[in-house]
């Protein structure tokens, strides 16, 4: 069976080349295409390089970047990934959706609109069609947003929380990686040694991505979740994997153990589904006294395929009426490139591509 | 007038440098002498530096760690500064009590204690009273305690908070500096570009210790306050100072505006009483949107033998029902040597030294 | 007497704000303008801060960034101070000396030229006399040079050496600090945890101007000192403060000792007519197995005003016929803006100004 | 064909732990037991883990640690592998060769000795032989080193610029990672943000190691290579790979091109021979401008089997008589653990095992 010829968008950006890195040799997609903006036009990929900790092969590094037509690569390429920075995904996105592409964005500009699914497979798959109520579905064009990094880390777990006991309240603190600024992204005159205690929009996303994802899909659009929902962000020292800090006050009593039961139980569809880049287990709760950590977790997922995919939950513990976890993820990967990826594949398996 | 004798307790560590330099050229306290385990024993302190970004003066430097006697150390010193790991201290400072010292320490060790002070000048100056109680009071011989230091930064602004608003739920989430574990503490292997989410105790200190003191002192004990409060600590790459995010649920409406107002007009007993290591503003709200920050903000207080015992609050801000800050503080001087400096300051004011 | 009125260029960038610092409160000198690109006019500076250790003053933060007009500067300032990147530096300090300003300058742009001072006080204070010989100089406008970061750290300590014993080979690794590029400068992903070989132009700049230096004046320029030097340059992850590590061979044998006596003893220019920014001691040679080190040694220099003038020294020793010593200095005091205040001194020592 | 049983010494350390990833999946070795000091008996490996950024397979992380009894050792294992700390190592990897155990040792103790291979293979692999001078040799008993991880990487590199030019001067110095001072190791505090230009007796090592492995073996020990050595060693706040600087005066001209064409073209004994944890590549030269780095070249080395253990070299380059070149190696593989696994397949490739 021929691959499909996927696009990707912003490939000179950190999340563009996760998206390559995950594409590089994927069972069911072919990386027809880099592309970028016009200062970046015919370099070539290895020449630009943001991620420090993959060795592509010869010939992607040999990948030239192309000019960002989108009719041009709708025609060659069936799907398009985008790794676009959010003012310029806005309107490329669209375009692309127009011409029949099906869209899968790591941007934020599509995310919170009616008809776009914001999706994590593991969360609300049912939400991906969505997609059919959007003007440009019947001639193969349609949006697919993948969530906010620090969200998705989060929303995992929260999930299985929400659909067992219910939840009235989450109070969440972050520790995120630089990484997720991408490049060249935070000075390192602001960073080191430091801890800077706000991310532009950052917290707004939260509280409101999480709402809509853990809602319902009505025939026309979501029906949120209400909960309250407080978040406050910050930026530490870390390359890559954010860290957060999760206090809840779940809808009804249960134990320590009852919880960690759940979350360790916790198999949704991308893994009923055995996606490609779906890891074995979506959570993976440890029992050690200080994990997860950014150096020990981020890669968490098996196989290899779907290193950084998993969600790491440790610490799970109460304090009177709370409940308190930490949770890591990877947020370039399980929170940027590799939930679109998952995304694609959930359409497919959906027969949607 | 004479300089009061004070001596100084774990002289080698990371507390007890900061006792020295706090204490190198203060206008009521002398040091009497330097005290550290036998290991440590006629060491000059240059030959033990921990503190990096201090110079001390070359006398200082010179001085011999003598033998912690505590028999020896109440005939020399009428105040006792006490930097002991938790283990050593309880039964050293009960003996230089029953010696007739009046011990200020660092430890947690009597912290909980319902006739020992567990004292912020700034937040509950009414509990110094409570070492009246203690058994060797009628000698002069008495203990008092500054709280933790994680506690410590956020204890002072939300005094200004509760005693306006009321509190009903208080959820922390701390960035703490690697000087809070002393010397040497945390691996770097652990912590270079990591953040480790446990620190022994830590969050079981908080919770307690905040509500000893914001309660209210009866004749023999406190009745503590009671609100909800979660606490969850972690370790980040910083050298000093520790970064807190607060959400709180107040006990009654209050505006951001209102709330940033009653921070700033905060003057408690310290600053009334001038006494010399206050900062003249107490609590200092940053209006930037990204503030506080370890690099920018740990040594804030004036004048200049107050510096780092400022408590800086920023990013006031309310997410539906909730109030959210950022609150920083020097961990081992604000949380640390410097709270019992001005705890001391504080009795010689009240006449109990 | 009134104190000399003198312009700040670039003052929103990192070494900018470092000569705001050393001037703000200057005992001969008097800010009377800050002036940056088009881009900051009309900013307060505290609202474009970069330094983030220094707290200023309010009024120094409520200043207003004027434009950067050379003739409108000169009517104003009889100094300048220029911390202007250095492709803007070129034409805009010639500009500035043609209409009679004294430019004292850390960009690269001039340092070369035969009839531009390549200044440090400490190293070669007669080549000062080399702005008679530029063409403005007789109206007044003349352009003195400070040397680059890494090259002024170690002129100090080579020239007690080079004068004492002489200098076949000089073989330098530096371990720089992220201030030295500036604002933004290096991305956090770039150097969080990792070392980055190579700083462009830096080593070319080291090897070239180490030799003019301590080079002869002659009526026109300067006859270079003649012996090997090899720089390898990398930038690591620090804040403040360059390290170098230099392996050399002397021009006649000397003992260790006899070294260290030598770069103790070393009493050059500055500390003879007493500059208001010298160092007591220039050189400070540290007995420590393991200095110096930035984060004990960047802020070395007594009294308070020559905070981070010093340059620290240390672990001299030998390995067969070569000499071996570890050097540290603050890359942007000085290393940049604290070089061209001294600079200016030495000029007003002189009644050039 | 059976596996031959090998026993890992230390094991709960760095070192150690850096020898079981490397055992787990051999093809020629099996892990026969896992020792430590007497403090760690009986404990799970999966409970003292020290490596964070490796996922040991579920059975590794079970195994117990058991008592380090030399006699009983040998019994099972015909190899021990030491990451042993030097002051326990002598005597028992003494006590294991004279109970018939080959030992392969990361430790200093027995390097200097003339009888004992300080080995790399692709730099002296004739210098194996020595081990038939030893007395527990005609009993099947036998030491065999690897160099400091410093002296490693530069060594592999050097061999082949060495037998092609001959060498006058190496100039060298080094940027070292904290994971070579085992664990706990350098406290955060000494490093984060700071360089320590200090590091015990490792600049002692470095000049005097590599002219033991670059001279000639004779029939009792080696004859020195003779050129001048001169090392500076230094800790900065990276995790895994030494960086290094060195600058060499050739034994005759050469050009850039030359060198880097040899450097390219070195094909040494294990390469020629195979060995499983051999790289393709000894050593990578890097074409960019700023290379290596830790971040992007510590685990250079292709197959899989062999990452880690290939050296990159970039930026050589000259500068008037010298040449300079960066070199990095990861420093508890290829410089560690890594380095007598192939010292070890080394001796199996040659029958000696």
């Amino acid at each position: 069976m021929a691959k499909i010829q996927v696009a990707v968008l912003g490939a000179t950006g950190m999340i563009g080349q996760r998206f390559v890195q995950l594409l590089e040799d994927h069972p069911w997609f072919e990386i027809g295409g880099l592309y970028a903006s016009e200062r970046s036009e015919g370099k070539r990929l290895g020449d630009v390089l943001k991620v420090k900790d993959v060795q592509f092969m010869q010939d992607t590094l040999d990948r030239k970047i192309e000019q960002l037509e989108p009719k041009a690569i709708a025609k060659r390429c069936r799907v398009a990934f985008s790794g676009l920075p959010t003012d310029v995904a806005k309107d490329t996105e669209s375009a692309l959706a127009d011409a029949g592409c099906a869209v899968f964005s790591n941007a934020a500009s599509h995310r919170m609109r009616p008809d776009v699914p914001l999706l994590i497979p593991e969360v609300n798959p049912e939400h991906l069609d969505l997609i059919k109520v959007q003007s440009t579905y019947k001639d193969g064009g349609f949006i697919v947003t993948n969530a906010n990094c620090s969200t998705t880390g989060l929303a995992v777990p929260l999930k299985a929380i929400y659909e067992a006991y219910g939840l009235d309240l989450v109070c969440v603190s972050t520790y995120q990686a630089v990484s997720g600024a991408g490049y060249p992204g935070v000075p390192s005159l602001d960073i080191l040694g430091n801890v800077v205690p706000f991310i532009k929009n950052e917290e707004e996303k939260m509280e409101e991505e999480i709402h809509k994802m853990l809602g319902k899909k009505t025939s026309k659009g979501v029906k949120f979740a209400e909960f309250d929902m407080v978040a406050s962000c910050a930026r530490v020292p870390v390359i890559d994997g954010h860290t957060e800090s999760a206090a809840m006050r779940l809808g009804k009593d249960a134990s320590v153990e009852a919880i960690v039961k759940k979350l360790r139980a916790f198999k949704p569809a991308p893994q009923k589904l055995e996606l490609p880049t779906a890891p074995v287990r979506p959570i993976i709760v440890r029992d050690e006294a200080d994990r997860p950590q950014p150096l020990c977790d981020v890669y968490a997922g098996e196989p290899a395929r779907a290193r950084g995919m998993a969600v790491t939950v440790g610490r799970v513990r109460q304090s009177g009426k709370y409940t308190k976890m930490w949770v890591l993820s990877h947020n370039t990967i399980r929170g940027g490139a590799g939930g679109s990826v998952i995304n694609a594949e959930l359409a497919k398996a959906k027969k949607l591509l």
